[in-house]
């Protein structure tokens, strides 16, 4: 399927429409296999510790794969995240940053699903996984 | 079981181990049947359109459960969330707070497993629910 | 929200419409609550040791729900299940029955979202979690 | 992380521990990556319609994850599956046999977690995912 938003529009539109956590994520690949989003990892994401917390990996996934999604329907959806599974099976490092690979599965009429893995930096194994589903606006995928 | 942590135990607890978000939550009830737990909704946990977001309700249940399993087990255990699993089903009411209804549904040697239903104030219907895994330190489930 | 199948009206649809799987459960409540359906046991549902298949509580669960949004909206939807997340706590009692306690927490245009209790004859605790969700035909919802 | 058991090795431990249903699957790949495997499509695997049934793509995931641990371990492990999350995204061809590329994402002293892609026969997409995790017996994991 054609890339309605790469990686400069998807980067605009946090910008704009996410303005409140936009400074949170950098958008570092927009292609046919998926997205990739850096969480830049900073006080506030981290828990008693110095662990990246789960709501913070939470909202990684979520948003990368909310911006796969925009990359190929385009900026006029507003999908709804309806479900989300987590195995949070590594700690990552303290203060590093936090990278989700988030790739689509389905993007249907109705339900998008996508899975990501999310690696923090200088651990090779991934950290924790996601897979999420969204609600897809009526009309927004043509054609189907 | 015995409850080895009440409402003003927990409460306690939160600021004084989670400082950084405790300012968020209210401790309502800690009882055989579980834990009620309030996320006071601020600026913070609202997305564009003023919804409450994804990752807060995640945070709220994280923390509604992690605190159940504290209820039963004391102030020493540290657990670690392995695995959550959420429907998001309806939309919070706008810059209302939300609350947790958390039940505790295994306290294993090794895993402990609970669920919650959120609840949006001012909403009949469950807003979210989720469950979620925990990893459980040696040694903290006494006798077993 | 009406009833608009009862306990017999289930079991007869099941026989009718499942008739390979209908003889493996008991529908033995349908109300507004929800639905408790039992599973009969046999030697097919059993893994090597005794203990009852995870595929099996699988099944279990989804048919629970399933009829749960049939008892609201009649014989003519056909939902299709398109998440399901389990959790297995317990281990059941060999060779007994297991019960699935489901209610229905959610019952939208597009889709429906519900859970389910597992519980193994002869032991208190439940054994088995499981939350589900399907896809409602359009036009199965009225006036929604 | 060395191989323990290759397909051949495998492919026997189910034919003499999984007795019942080990003509249900063929193990075509055990490797470095993971593992496939492919549900032979019988009768007993359909619902109403023709479709695989939901607790036969369940089966198929968990056997496939559980024969990667193994691939690892050995055959004196006795994983048991604690939590099993499944989105169904597409509609399995009638009658085709449905095939699992299951992957180890983590194998620690006490959980192991994965995650499959189920195929259909003549669809290119997948039909359906799996995220798993099971629970590791005391020992099963030297050195850790």
């Amino acid at each position: 399927m054609e890339l309605k938003m790469d990686r400069e529009a998807l980067t605009a539109f946090l910008l704009r429409d996410f303005g409140q956590v936009a400074a949170d994520f950098a958008v570092e690949r927009a292609d046919a296999d998926g997205v990739t989003l850096r969480l830049r990892v900073a006080e506030r994401h981290l828990r008693p510790g110095g662990t990246v917390s789960g709501p913070s990996m939470f909202a990684l996934a979520d948003v990368a794969l909310y911006l796969a999604i925009l990359s190929r329907l385009g900026p006029v959806a507003l999908a709804v995240t309806t479900n989300a599974s987590m195995d949070f099976m590594r700690k990552p490092a303290a203060g590093q940053d936090v990278r989700a690979e988030a790739r689509l599965l389905k993007l249907g009429r109705v339900l998008a699903v996508g899975d990501a893995l999310l690696y923090s930096e200088g651990v090779t194994e991934p950290v924790a996984r996601a897979s999420m589903t969204y609600s897809i606006p009526p009309g927004a995928v043509e054609g189907r």
